[in-house]
Formats: C-alpha cells, sequence, structure tokens
C-alpha cells in the first residue's frame, strides 16, 4: 500500500507518496514559515498532503498512512513534540493535529529526523535489508538514529538516542547543547571546519589558505581533504585527528548498540573510501571484546535527502 | 512458577530459588574453578542446580527454567558466551551444554551479569514495577545494564550495552579494555582509588593520608567521602570531580535510553543521599533537551548481591 512520508524541517516541507518497493512515486514541498503558530503549519502540511494524494487520483483512504520525521525531541509514542528547536514548537500534539486536518482514521506516526534517516537506508537504502544499523548524520550537528529489529529503537521517552550529545571529550570544545565535549563538537562538519580553521590560522603556509582564497570564514569540510590529498602537512593532521575523533564515536555506539552496519551521511561522506576506510581500521581496535565480538563495517548512507521521506513513510509499518 | 536464577563468576557459582513473588526460597554456592573446560564447569553447575531442586523436593519439570547471569560478552540470543574474561572461556555454546546435564526441554537463558543486575532490580528492588531502566554498577569495573519495557534491552549482537566502555573523556586515563578515557576510567571504584591516591600523595596534609595510616595503597573508595565529611579540602575535590564525572556518564546515557530511572550499585551506594543528591543537581542540568524532556531520577539500587541471581531468574519471562 501507499504512504505519505514527510521531511518537517525548519524552512521546507517536503511530502513524498511512496510505493511498495520503497519508490518515491511523486513529491511536493511547501514553506514552513515555522514562525507562524503550530497549527497552521500542521493544517499546511495537511494540504499538501492532500494535493500529493490528488495529482495520483487518491485520497487518504488509499494510504497506509502519514510517517513524519522532525528534528528536535519527539514523543513517537504519544505522536507528540515536546520540543522542537527548529520549529520553534513546545508540547504540540502533533498526530492528533494532523489527524483532524486529514481524517481522524488515518494511521499518523511521528519520529526524529535522524531517526527516519537510519530507517530509510535499512528499508531502501545503504543498509537495505538489513535489520540492525546506526546511522550518523554529520552536518551542522551530529544525528543518531538506531534501528534494531527492523525498528527504530527510540528509548523509553522522548529525546533517546541523541547519540550526538554523548561525550567524548567531556570538558572539551563546547557543544550546541549546553554541555561541552559532546560527539556533535568534534565529528560535525562544523567541529571540522572549526579545527581547520585553527590550524590554518596556526599555519600560514598550509594550502587550507589557499584553498579558502585567504578568508578563513570561507573554510569548509572539504577544504582539509583537498589540501591533505596535495601534501599539506597541516591538513592531515586535522584529518587525521577528525578521523580519531570519528573512529572513538563510533566505536562507543558499537559498544553499546552492537549493530549489523554502521552509517554515516552528510557532504563529508563524498570522501568515500578515504574516509571510512581509516575509520574501519580505527573502529576495529578500539571496540570492546575485540576479535571475540561482531564489529559492524562503518559504510557511506545512500539514500541522502531522500532518506528522511522514504524512512518517515516506513514508520507506518512499526507495530 | 519457580524459577532458577544462577551468578556464575570467576570464583563462585550461586545458584539460587526463586518463586513467583520474587522471592529467594532457597541457594546453594560452589566454587567455579575456572581453570577446568567450561564442560566440567557447566556440569557442575547442572548438579547444583539438582541439589537446590532436590532440597525442596522439586525437580527439572517444576520449574519455568534456569536463567545465567554471566560476566563477559554474552550472545543472549543464542544462549552462547562468546567470551568472558574471568570465566576464561571462548565461543562456548552454554545452554545447549547446560541442558544436556539438565534435560534438553528445560529453558536455559543467559545475559551478561549487569543486565541481569538490572532485571533483578526491575522486578524485585529499587525499581520494583518500573520499565524502563538504566543501572550502572561501579566496582572494580563498571557494568552496564539497560531495561526497556520490562526486558533486557541487549542490542543486536553479544557485547551491548557496556555503558563503562563509552568515551568520558576520551584519550584520557587507561581502561582495562585498551582504549583511554572510557566512563569505566573514572567513575568505577578503581578510577576513585586512583584520584584519591594521587590527590593524597600531593597533598600529605591531606586526612586521607592519616585514614590510609599512611600507607597509600590502603586507599579505598570510602576514605576521600569519609575525609571530606571531616573538612578535608584535597578530598572534597576528589569527590566533586568523581561526581562530577558519575554525573556525565550519566546523562549520556539518559540521552540515549531515556529510562524513567536510573540506578548506581556498588559500595559507594553506601554514601546515599550524599551522593546521589548532588548527582541528581548536576544530570539535571546537563541532560538534551532540558525542561523540555524526561530527566530519569538516580537512585540507589537496593538488592546488592541478590539482584544477579533474582535477575537471571527473570531472564525466562523475557520472551
Amino acid at each position: 500500500m501507499y504512504r505519505i512520508g514527510i521531511d518537517l524541517g525548519g524552512t521546507n516541507i517536503k511530502v513524498g507518496l511512496v510505493d511498495e518497493s520503497q519508490k518515491l512515486v511523486s513529491e511536493k514541498f511547501t514553506p514552513t514559515k515555522s514562525e507562524r503558530p503550530a497549527e497552521e503549519v500542521i493544517a499546511d502540511i495537511a494540504k499538501t498532503v492532500l494535493a500529493v494524494l490528488g495529482e495520483q487520483s487518491l485520497g487518504v483512504e488509499d494510504i497506509a498512512g502519514v510517517g513524519v520525521g522532525c528534528a528536535g525531541t519527539i514523543d513517537a509514542k504519544n505522536g507528540e513534540v515536546p520540543y522542537s528547536n527548529n520549529l520553534g514548537w513546545e508540547n504540540v500534539p502533533f498526530a492528533k493535529l494532523l489527524q483532524k486536518y486529514l481524517k481522524q482514521e488515518c494511521k499518523v506516526r511521528i519520529s526524529n529526523d535522524a531517526n527516519c534517516a537510519a530507517l530509510g537506508e535499512a528499508k531502501a537504502g545503504a543498509a537495505r535489508g538489513i535489520d540492525n544499523v546506526v546511522l550518523l548524520t554529520l552536518g551542522t550537528g551530529v544525528g543518531g538514529g538506531v534501528i534494531i529489529d527492523g525498528r527504530v529503537f527510540e528509548g523509553a521517552h522522548a529525546g533517546g538516542t541523541e547519540l550526538g550529545h554523548t561525550s567524548l571529550i567531556c570538558g572539551g570544545e563546547p557543544c550546541t547543547c549546553g554541555r561541552k565535549g559532546c560527539v556533535e563538537a568534534y565529528v560535525s562538519a562544523t567541529g571540522l571546519i572549526r579545527d581547520a580553521r585553527r590550524a590554518a590560522e596556526a599555519a600560514p603556509e598550509s594550502l587550507m589558505n589557499q584553498l579558502c582564497e585567504g578568508d578563513i570564514s570561507r573554510m569548509n569540510g572539504k577544504i582539509p581533504f583537498d589540501a591533505m590529498n596535495q601534501g599539506d602537512e597541516a591538513a592531515a593532521k586535522v584529518v587525521n585527528q577528525y578521523i580519531d575523533y570519528l573512529s572513538e564515536s563510533i566505536a562507543n555506539f558499537i559498544n553499546l548498540f552492537r549493530p549489523d552496519i554502521v552509517l554515516l551521511s552528510g557532504g563529508i561522506c563524498n570522501q568515500g573510501k578515504k574516509l571510512t576506510d581509516p575509520v574501519n581500521e580505527r573502529v576495529a581496535k578500539l571496540c570492546f571484546g575485540g576479535d571475540n565480538s561482531f564489529i559492524a563495517p562503518v559504510r557511506c548512507a545512500s539514500l541522502g535527502n531522500l532518506a528522511g521521506i522514504i524512512g518517515a513513510a516506513n514508520l507506518i509499518e512499526q507495530e
């Protein structure tokens, strides 16, 4: 049966119709305009869902349900959004409101965006057919999604599996969550860029400065890799350190969840095996139990932004 | 129905008969003598089980099954022990062997010792009636057990929920697992004693030295608390730092599992509210989502060594 998957972000709402073979049949975007009351945003989501369905001559009764991925602290059990910074929402009874604008009987499920990305990759992406997956989204922040036995592992209450907000170097770099030294503060693109900027400033001869055209505010996550590939020492140090941070973080999550596979997503995955080969080598040496335990391979995710919509659609089959 | 719970350690095997009200009806100990082949140890376990049952005029057919808690990397799904350092075991098909010596039809379940302790506390101890529990055992090492929806959360493969082997200060103090800076290296009794020794050596005037009778090899986890209570500054610093480490670790596990309650066990829990009050205060400030999320209270476990046997017995009702 068809399902609707929605990627609900602070800027845009992406609504997709997903078929049984996990194909995105059609999609529509609408601006979130998150400064509006939540109820108006949700009314707009419903309109967009109906528009996507209408285009295919379908009605709400023709779909198995609507799944939504949303940044923030999500109460999946109750279909509520206790808190979303990106949307400016607090205690929004999301599922109830969306059902009001669609149909009372329409199944509505919501989960954290990184959880949905992990589920999408497990159903249709780099972990297709694999039941136990840990996904790290390496972007401005670090999101984490954990799939166990083919289902999103949420923990008990809203706000679980915040993999990015566990300690890497407690007391270290400030994190957006208010703590110091979280995984996010080191392995996000933001963390890499901060470290690359510092290294470029400390080494005026570094190629990284040229690649920034002399303006380190132009630093991005690709420049240290590019400079390293051209033999730049300062850049190699930055990349090496980053790969250490990432490997230690992944070893933590393997020691906790023992998945079949660990996936990484975000722009840094464009580095492909230049990233994952050294990460796999280091992770293997760090995991508890060593040779006597199963150590998941680390790979790049494959669905890109689509993972969220596909995963959200698959929330519908979660119970 | 009655169940047998077993605490299988490197030195002793404790076999208990547990009734439906979670009461330990009777128990027997036998030395592990772990230098023997695993099959001989398991044959002895079976003998002890039959002796415990015999005393109550019961047979294997009168019990719902046998549950076992064992230190090491346990494959709960398959009833196997891939690796146990304490026992010197590798790839032991535990459940199959125990069934051979008891009865083919006897249900046998095995899990990590800290998982069993957590399950015991959830069924009969400080978390009785609570379905979502994280337990940290603060001893020579740090064990971790996670109960979600009343069941042990094992992760996907053997060796999950090794809470003690996740980073606290990556690159820091050496950990028994070979990495540097794990939670275990800081919040175990061993970690506290190391830090207290260093502080006592650095401050010859500290009361901690007197309480050790001038021999810091006699340092234990109680001395820094005792010295602090008598106004010793160096000791207060050690305790304060320890409470910080513990609070940061607990915040990590709340951000991952979002339990109803976090329990601590081990000798350090004799400090009671002197430990848990400041921990609760700090944890509340560290968790992701702050006021918009549920933050579990931290309490001391109540069953002591009994938790393992009671929890092991409850593995039988896990599917």
